[in-house]
């Protein structure tokens, strides 16, 4: 594999989901295509069930949500000495969210949007791949 | 402008490379095309005269340098409370250092390298645009 370093080791599927459900702050980073080079952009989010979830102003989110493009979201841990860390990476489709009570859950949720305001929306990724390492 | 938000400020070309360059810790995220999805990955790295350093390991970030890949380098600073913060994309293309002067130079850096092992490898971004954002 071009991965092989004794170093770093894979974090299974419960792992990641361990991670991503459990670790604060809830900083992670949104990427997705934008015209052949991806944007990556910091955002506040809460993963339950295997579902990440946003808040938005409008801008280049809310567009990738709703061209329902397939993003990466990304949350990382590492130690300014760089001795231990790991990152999780999870896979899906990005999409925003119109139906009432899912809009209605959404709203209870912790959720800090990056610029907060009246024209605020909630999108949603459901998660359907996940991969991660941890550098010992 | 679909990014209209009273409280989000672009950054000018100057403040983007500023931030580069002095913000520490120097971690950022490498994200690149791989199969359709964005990968993205924590990052050592050095910014000096608009051209970003790594070292690597063998694996995703070096086979994206061989194929001389256009990535974004993304660098972030957001308070817990995200009351203000600010995040920095620097685009470019990604390759490989094989010159043998640019090399030394290379080693010359303070990089740690996510996975250090004796096969690791340096690469560089010659940044051809940013771009960045500050929340207040």
């Amino acid at each position: 594999a071009m991965d092989a370093n004794a170093r770093l080791t894979p974090l299974s599927t419960d792992e990641c989901h361990e991670l991503l459900e459990t670790h604060r702050p809830r900083l992670g980073r949104l990427a997705f295509a934008d015209g052949g080079r991806p944007l990556v952009l910091p955002v506040n989010y809460v993963a339950e069930s295997r579902v990440l979830w946003f808040r938005t102003a409008p801008g280049s989110k809310l567009l990738a949500a709703l061209r329902m493009q397939e993003v990466t979201f990304e949350l990382d841990h590492v130690d300014t000495t760089w001795e231990q860390g790991w990152s999780v990476l999870a896979f899906g489709r990005l999409r925003m969210v119109t139906d009432d009570d899912e809009l209605e859950a959404a709203r209870r949720l912790p959720l800090q949007p990056w610029a907060p305001g009246d024209r605020s929306h909630h999108l949603r990724l459901d998660i359907d791949r996940v991969s991660g390492r941890r550098l010992r």
